[in-house]
């Protein structure tokens, strides 16, 4: 009886555990929109032409100007990209690994690691840091998501 | 009993409820592939060399003519990408705010909205609608995402 | 009682089977990833001027050359992001699916054949096969997200 309550306080703590690390790495990967925005609103580096004429391109030689290609902008968006590839596979993946029902201390190491992975991703694509520091922690990424499909598929297996 | 029967069908109705909203965003997303298609055969703007020769380039010079840059295509797949970078994490943060229990009311309107100003985004970037209607869309999409993130964050802090 | 349980063995079946199908789809689409950076390492055709230094551009003539727009490059990318377009509604749209309780022959049927679809579309595109085998295989596969999302639509509207 009292193990039953035990394990099931420890599920629970374990789905709110990691609940809790995707809910920060979705939040991080949202972000990166208006983080976007702010690099291209700063040189004016617009790529609608609503957007540059809502920022005050008037004249025809204005709206070529404000409708350039940035660098920084480019490189957020490129950022923002491997967010997408690698986060939404880990969603998908996460799930079906916390269904398998894995134990509160593997689970929380596997969420843990992503989320610090994919912070750190972020901040060595912007700064950015020298390379294979981006690389590195990209691959740390997959790694967990990896790991973690592994476990799904050799429990399906199984059955 | 009475009570208890009643707020699982209340529980029902909400999960119905904003899934049938869930279905209509992530239907409304799928859709802009095929539109994008329709942009890029009606001008003939492909980018894939075998997309061109099967819409009957056949000599070197149609080809290039085939291989270009359209702007209409353009703007349809930045829309396209908003929509993969704002509902994906609607649907994480989304599925983790349903597994909450909020109540009823308070989830459908967070899904209404949010299905609401997805919709609307489309439009005012499709048309385009003068900004900011484009920019202040996408915003609200963002915050009744924020907003389901907040209620997530709340809960498994205090537990 | 005894058919209770078979129901039950069923259903877990059916949840472990489209388990399996989800989990290799989801694989293949984070596998994307490893295969545009291998397609940029070899004719070095790089985005960011970090990973350009990282692979042995000291000059600023090296650098520019290996900061180029590679087509094979282009078209991995773009095969990635196809998948991220397709894949990632069939995720919502399949665990929604998934919670209908639908019967085990029907749902194996529908994660088979967007499972298939998916592979064989990202073998059309990367070789490339010559067109409309990539066209008529992503048609496949938004046909399976439909007839997934019109069955939760129609349950959900007769409740």
């Amino acid at each position: 009886m009292f193990e039953l309550i035990d394990s099931e306080v420890f599920l629970a703590y374990s789905t709110y555990g990691t609940i809790s690390y995707g809910t920060i790495v979705v939040l991080k990967m949202l972000f990166m929109g208006p983080l976007t925005d702010y690099f291209r609103v700063t040189p004016k580096a617009f790529v609608s032409l609503e957007d540059a004429r809502a920022h005050g391109a008037k004249d025809e030689e204005t709206k070529n100007k404000y409708m350039q290609i940035d660098p920084s902008v480019e490189h957020v968006k490129r950022c923002h990209q491997n967010d997408l590839e690698n986060i939404v596979p880990f969603m998908g993946i996460g799930l079906l690994y916390t269904l398998t029902g894995p134990d509160l201390s593997t689970a929380l190491l596997h969420f843990r690691i992503f989320a610090g992975s994919r912070i750190f991703h972020s901040i060595a694509y912007l700064v950015p840091l020298p390379q294979p520091s981006r690389g590195l922690s990209c691959l740390v990424g997959m790694g967990v998501t990896f790991s973690m499909a592994y476990r799904v598929l050799k429990i399906v297996m199984h059955l």
